[in-house]
């Protein structure tokens, strides 16, 4: 038997001893003890409280089973921790009082210090390693792609148009270029940290990238992205990248150099590999299907590892980050069943 | 010459005598002499008077040479005309104060009796209809889908995630098939009452129906669209379906017995052919390119029509509707050269 957890097992294309599973947003809000713990506090002060973020990190662990754990944190982190001036807002997200919206702005950025900015996470992800039995559970550490970290900046908030973003890429190339290279190096830092203190993957969240046309993913955000890729390639962790809404965006996410690519729940999984090649896949259940009935749940479950089997590694993940409203008891029925029928599915299908 | 204008060419497939062009949300807030007439006004207000809600579909007309007007309404005009209980707020949209949560909430809609409800939109097409030489402008009806209208319904205002419309469908499967049997004969009505009195052409309005998998917008969405879709084939004039987030719908649309799909800024047209087969389409301009330099616009409008060419014709329009910041001289460029050189571009590529 491999010495590889089975996430890393799938992630780098071998026979996983179970399919794995683990879920975008299993830490926070849709979790009682969770709740229990933290109440509506600030959620950055909690990122901030090593005793907390890990407790937080591994509660999902324990309930559910996953088979990684992702750090409790969010994409902003390292923004703010050099002090741009955004919170993270429960039930809205990241919220910038003073919105990027010119190049005199790119003075309130400049380079990570991790051991001076950003301790407390370094401190959380040893916890969290040293709580963890590395061959069944594995770390994940994360940061945001640069685009969708712009997207936070320069809208001042969570956007469903991006009008303000698109058109800063669109009115000032040069400008938007020297802000995503900025935050390239934030989020090679912040990775770097994470890597370094004893996470074992990596997931890079563009969320928003979906928002781009092929044409302007290409132009205003895929070069920042594979530069943060390239650039933690000799940590030698499997990197995912997720976005949504990436239907047209999935072959040129093939070439950033991520080794896994994750997949909303608007694409089947058959067909996202069509359009990725030969890269494990992450994905992809509606959210929402945990508000169905057990039987709508489970059948889309067994679909959607069906699908998977397609890819040459499938790691069961949700299309998108579990929601608020969301019963526990359901994503713990998915944990099972992935893990107790998805090889066999799996098999089955291929 | 056809008797056709050029919009009714594109749309039945004939060689038009130019590539026709219109901008979803042309009319309304973008237009100075909009804003002008009417201030910050309540948006159901202006629609209720034929006056205003005329001259405002006009405007976009007189300024751009447009090849079609759609009339200034909303979709939610049928349900708040009954009394559902919903403001559509500028710069939000619509927003319901008590959403549509259980079955007693059927009891809140009925049936649309046109002259006594809407006897406004009658009198509003019939005077742009009037006012238009048919031969060379389009007027255009539109309703919303019923998924599209229960997520207003349900959701209470507009949302990012839908979660409590994807929590009724599943929830409640039978009470979301009443909900939207109800929706799509109210669209129904409200179709054929703009048909009656003069609109030429219809377009269903399914914006959100890109926030469903497939397996999701075939059991829930799909076949109200049709039903209305079909409702109304007796009537002869072309109908588009619209969305945006479709790529991985635009197969199931073009079942849907539309005759042209139209297809949002994510999707190439050329590739949009490929899924959607024997169909005209419409789109798919970026509508952030309007803050772009003038350069990068024309040279993304001359890439659509070129892309566009592949399919057996094409409506030029934005992916999604105007932004209420964009420089109306940036559409006006757009439509000057969708005309001077639509055609030639087409034939270049086929």
């Amino acid at each position: 038997m491999s010495s590889l957890s089975p996430f890393l097992e799938a992630a780098s294309g071998q026979e996983p001893r179970h399919t794995p599973v683990w879920f975008m947003r299993q830490a926070g809000r849709s979790l009682p003890e969770y709740r229990a713990l933290r109440g509506e506090g600030s959620i950055l002060e909690a990122i901030k409280t090593p005793e907390i973020a890990a407790e937080v990190t591994l509660q999902p662990v324990r309930r559910y089973g996953v088979d990684a754990a992702i750090l409790f944190s969010d994409i902003v982190v390292p923004v703010a921790a050099i002090g741009f001036g955004i919170d993270v807002i429960p039930g809205r997200g990241p919220v910038a009082e003073h919105p990027f919206t010119s190049r005199s702005d790119l003075t309130r950025l400049r380079p990570l210090e991790v051991d001076q900015d950003i301790p407390y996470v370094i401190e959380t992800v040893r916890h969290v390693a040293a709580e963890l039995n590395a061959q069944d559970t594995t770390l994940i550490g994360f940061a945001g792609a640069p685009f969708t970290v712009a997207s936070y900046l320069v809208e001042g908030g969570p956007s469903r148009t991006f009008t303000k973003v698109k058109a800063l890429m669109y009115q000032d190339p040069e400008l938007w270029d020297d802000l995503v290279a900025v935050l390239a190096d934030l989020s090679i830092s912040f990775l770097r940290a994470q890597i370094n203190a004893g996470a074992q993957a990596l997931q890079l969240f563009d969320s928003w990238a979906g928002a781009l046309s092929p044409n302007e993913y290409a132009r205003f955000a895929l070069p920042a992205t594979k530069h943060v890729l390239e650039s933690v390639s000799d940590l030698k962790v499997p990197r995912i990248l997720f976005g949504v809404g990436t239907g047209e965006l999935l072959g040129q996410m093939a070439t950033s150099g991520a080794d896994v690519v994750g997949v909303d729940w608007r694409v089947p999984l058959d067909e996202a590999t069509q359009r990725i090649g030969n890269h494990p896949l992450q994905g992809n259940l509606d959210p929402a299907l945990c508000f169905a009935p057990v039987d709508a749940l489970e059948d889309a479950t067994r679909d959607i590892l069906r699908r998977g089997a397609k890819a040459p590694g499938h790691i069961f993940n949700l299309g998108h980050g579990v929601l608020p409203e969301t019963d526990p008891d359901m994503l713990k029925r998915v944990v099972d069943l992935v893990h107790n029928e998805g090889r066999t599915l799996a098999k089955e299908a291929q």
